[in-house]
């Protein structure tokens, strides 16, 4: 038995598209003799479909969708396919997530999924009934324990925590398989490939039964997938890996003993992985938007680590003819601001335009004057420096068709040390997820990779400003970056309360409240924040949903003690 | 035994404020010699606590605040009160959304969610665990039939679709009771109040048993609650039902067999519910995000209905010396803009500024002379005038400490008709859940109850325009907003298809897939607007969950079609 493994790259809604696609790989299996190719989860919709799943003329499409694949697939060669599918028991969820098997021009098998994830950026049971047993679908005579994504991430010994009652790897195992496989649309986060590498090894070490794992590649909004699809062999060594972040197409015989001709690939160093992830991730956003909307991407060049660091990755995802670099410099830019902007722009390649935001400050001061007479200074003429740049950019993004890209960092957006409709402006945040520390990482990297100073030294050396008083710079609001992004870690990350997080880095309490109140605080600020890319366990955006409107700061007096004091979840 | 229905208005997170509000009431019901105070579904936390409920240390600050309430509570009094509580089973989510009996200084009794709402606003599954069976709680001899909000919408005959297997109502009755009690945190959309007394009356009838429904009241950023509080008889009968949108206290005595000596409130008309809704919406936002916080609310004022309108509730919520509004005339502005805006304000008894933003505009146009040179203006520069009225209205708000108002409404921000960083610029969005009909309706009624004009008649009578571009109105863009709003009610609100609303408005299928197409490409924008306050089934926010990054327009071919056309979910 000849399997295919095609680890493509779906856009949401894009049913046609997608259908062609999964045919193109389809035929490709054909030609290498395989007996079923496997796709991913959901992949006639893309992962993430979210409320289209909604539209029931939408899941009409899918029907439809599916029969065109069914009459069209190669004769001969089964396809393994994820889909929703509806759910016709008037009872429940209206759909399932489904795997369809079809052989023959029709579906003839289908395992739903077993375990919906509803937690971070997942919203699974929004939409979808949970399948409520296991059994075995076969392939002619191959007893396949077909399962999907989350499926196999709740078994007994793995998983630190039980989050279902179900385990579909244990109970698929005592029905009597041949072979696991799991269609998935996993999402990278950093640490994943090795997480699935554990999991499915112990899997298959504990059962004594071979591994197909096929992921999702590709980048919708702010997921971005990696794929890292494998065949893990009966003792857990993997036998193929794909490379991540990108396509990958695969062909395993089942009855071939030899060891694996190909070396497996590795994923990359961790620095590496986000730097890839990145670059797809502005790719994927740009392409699958769809063709002519946006020409090229935009870039406010401020001489700063974020903006350059932006700007190199969507050079890289994009080529250098596809995007622009604009410095706009203030009367308090540095010198150092332009001419690093500059330099960045020249060893890109790029096209760069410099234009001052002085005619505009200046106007906003005098519109304002008569407003703002008697009051000082501050925060409110910061801001109108930020915005000038907004809207010149956002002018530039709207008379060109640019896609304007944000560069704000992860620590950054925490504490809200950032303009809204200024600095913010923009349709995809490339670093929202990054801490500044791992910007750093990212700067060297990429000049490391490039074999030379892409980013100027000086732009990685200086000390990080906005520019936005005389002589300011970040750590006159903040604490150093390797602290602040430390205490964030703990607090943004892994949840963590005042007590363990002062117990674990031994900070200053009032530090790490008065962190913690400016994350709480700026809420409104990244519920208006555009899209980010999403590299992290924990990224702001859809998979973090905290009120804007709240009181954190006020707890009830503890007159009475609760019996014992719990560890943290 | 007499029951005391407190329906109050509990702040998202404030454990230390809300604590203080129940046992306040707790003390009124104890002064009136109830037996038992009834609170609402996380009234301890708030609704919508959401993420924080991820949050060990704030579980924590919960337990305490429960143990305290236990602690305080007055004697002889029981108290019925809302909070998370853990999952000690080691598997499964880690809460469960509990009713909590209080009595003699302890937590003697709970009854878990069964039914979690995991659709629209609602997330529950996302952090609680279904409880697996129903038993009957009971307080002093009283079997009470006691239960959570969602657990009464799966009854058998009002419900149109049974989202869920279970049906606590039946359930709880087949095991005797005397009583149900539900405890909500039921948000306010148009047509809710209705919904409910039919699913509660038919509940009684079914089983011959009484009912007492007690709802949070108040906002929490995007969702308003009503209250709704009730008390119906076994046969149906209202006996008793609060007023909507406030805070309300009542003392049921279950002996009193006399007729209700009170005459039962009913819900004003649904203009005035919407008026209602948005009245609280706007106050709580300020209030709840803490004293001081926002001194004033800000409005930009174009002469135009939507500006108007949100200035009017704005005016209503805070009155008018925490209102400010800012005219802000472009070289295109007609005079009117000025002079209607003028009058609004000085009928509204409220601070008034004319900042004209010709010099930014200009002086914008200078900056970006170069780049644009040869370039035909458009909608580059038109979003140059929204925005550096966004700028300065920001300005304003950053330099007094206003909240800044956004006053968009719902077909605007379907259709894109907005500036990101222009006029989407602010905190709350008032409006975005109000077709522009409504607008018109609520602006009638907003005169209507103040017996004159207050909300300039030429400014309810004048076409609708941007003003970006000579003589421009929205209908040069936009078909007539009847037809829009129809359009994009069963787009928006009902998932309906485009075979489904061209059969049922006869409008031209170009015209219904140029309204839907608008609404997919523009999730971009809404992605990033202020929060808005809810009063439909279906707003755009939270509740509304739609790619941005995807393909709608293309479907596979239909080569094959599937066996039966399915009638829309």
């Amino acid at each position: 038995m000849r399997l295919a493994l095609c680890q493509f790259n779906p856009t949401v809604g894009d049913l046609a598209g997608n259908v062609a696609t999964i045919l193109a790989y389809a035929r490709r299996a054909a030609e290498a003799e395989a007996d079923l190719a496997i796709f991913t989860e959901l992949c006639v919709t893309g992962y993430p479909p979210q409320d289209l799943l909604d539209r029931s003329a939408f899941i009409r499409d899918v029907e439809t969708a599916v029969a065109h694949l069914a009459a069209e697939a190669p004769e001969g060669l089964g396809l393994l396919i994820g889909a929703p599918v509806r759910n016709e028991d008037g009872t429940g969820k209206r759909l399932y997530n489904a795997a369809l098997l079809i052989d023959g021009d029709e579906v003839v098998d289908a395992a739903y999924k077993t375990l919906l994830p509803t937690y971070d950026v997942f919203d699974e049971y929004r939409y979808f009934e949970p399948c409520p047993d296991r059994r075995v679908v076969s392939f002619r005579g191959l007893r396949l324990g077909l399962h999907i994504c989350e499926d196999m991430w709740n078994n007994e010994e793995q998983a630190p925590y039980h989050l279902y009652a179900a385990n579909p790897i244990d109970e698929l195992a005592a029905l009597g398989i041949d072979l696991f496989v799991n269609i998935s649309a996993s999402p990278f986060a950093l640490g994943k490939p090795e997480e699935r590498t554990l999991l499915i090894q112990g899997s298959c070490r504990e059962h004594g039964v071979p591994f197909v794992y096929v992921n999702q590649v590709g980048a919708n909004t702010e997921l971005i997938f990696d794929g890292d699809s494998r065949v893990h062999d009966t003792d857990g060594t993997i036998l193929w890996r794909a490379r991540l972040f990108e396509e990958a197409f695969h062909v395993w015989d089942m009855d071939d003993v030899a060891p694996p001709a190909a070396p497996v690939a590795r994923p990359p160093a961790p620095i590496a992985q986000i730097h890839d992830a990145l670059v797809l991730g502005i790719r994927d956003y740009v392409e699958k938007t769809g063709a002519g909307v946006f020409e090229k991407t935009l870039v406010g060049l401020s001489g700063g680590i974020d903006s350059a660091v932006t700007c190199a990755l969507a050079v890289e995802a994009l080529g250098p003819e596809r995007v622009v670099g604009i410095t706009m410099p203030s009367k308090y830019s540095s010198a150092g601001s332009v001419s690093d902007s500059e330099t960045l722009a020249a060893n890109l390649g790029i096209d760069f335009h410099d234009i001052s935001i002085r005619p505009a400050v200046d106007a906003f001061g005098q519109m304002l004057a008569p407003l703002f007479a008697g009051t000082e200074e501050g925060i409110a003429e910061e801001n109108i420096q930020a915005r000038a740049r907004g809207v010149t950019l956002m002018a530039v993004s709207n008379k060109f068709g640019y896609l304007l890209l944000t560069t704000g960092n992860k620590s950054e957006m925490a504490v809200g040390y950032a303009t809204l409709y200024g600095d913010m402006s923009g349709g995809l945040a490339v670093l929202s997820d990054v801490f500044k520390t791992q910007v750093y990482a990212l700067a060297r990297y990429i000049n490391e990779r490039a074999g030379h100073a892409l980013i100027p030294e000086n732009t990685i050396t200086k000390p990080p400003s906005a520019e936005l008083k005389p002589g300011q710079v970040d750590q006159d609001s903040l604490p150093p970056y390797a602290v602040l992004d430390q205490i964030l870690l703990h607090y943004v990350e892994e949840h963590l309360g005042m007590d363990a997080i002062v117990g674990l880095t031994r900070y200053d309490r009032a530090l790490v409240e008065r962190v913690a109140r400016m994350v709480d605080r700026n809420e409104y600020k990244r519920r208006q924040a555009a899209p980010g890319l999403r590299v992290s366990p924990k990224a702001f955006g859809v998979g973090r949903r905290v009120p804007i409107v709240m009181q954190r700061t006020r707890v009830a007096e503890p007159e009475v003690t609760p019996a014992a004091e719990a560890p943290d979840v």
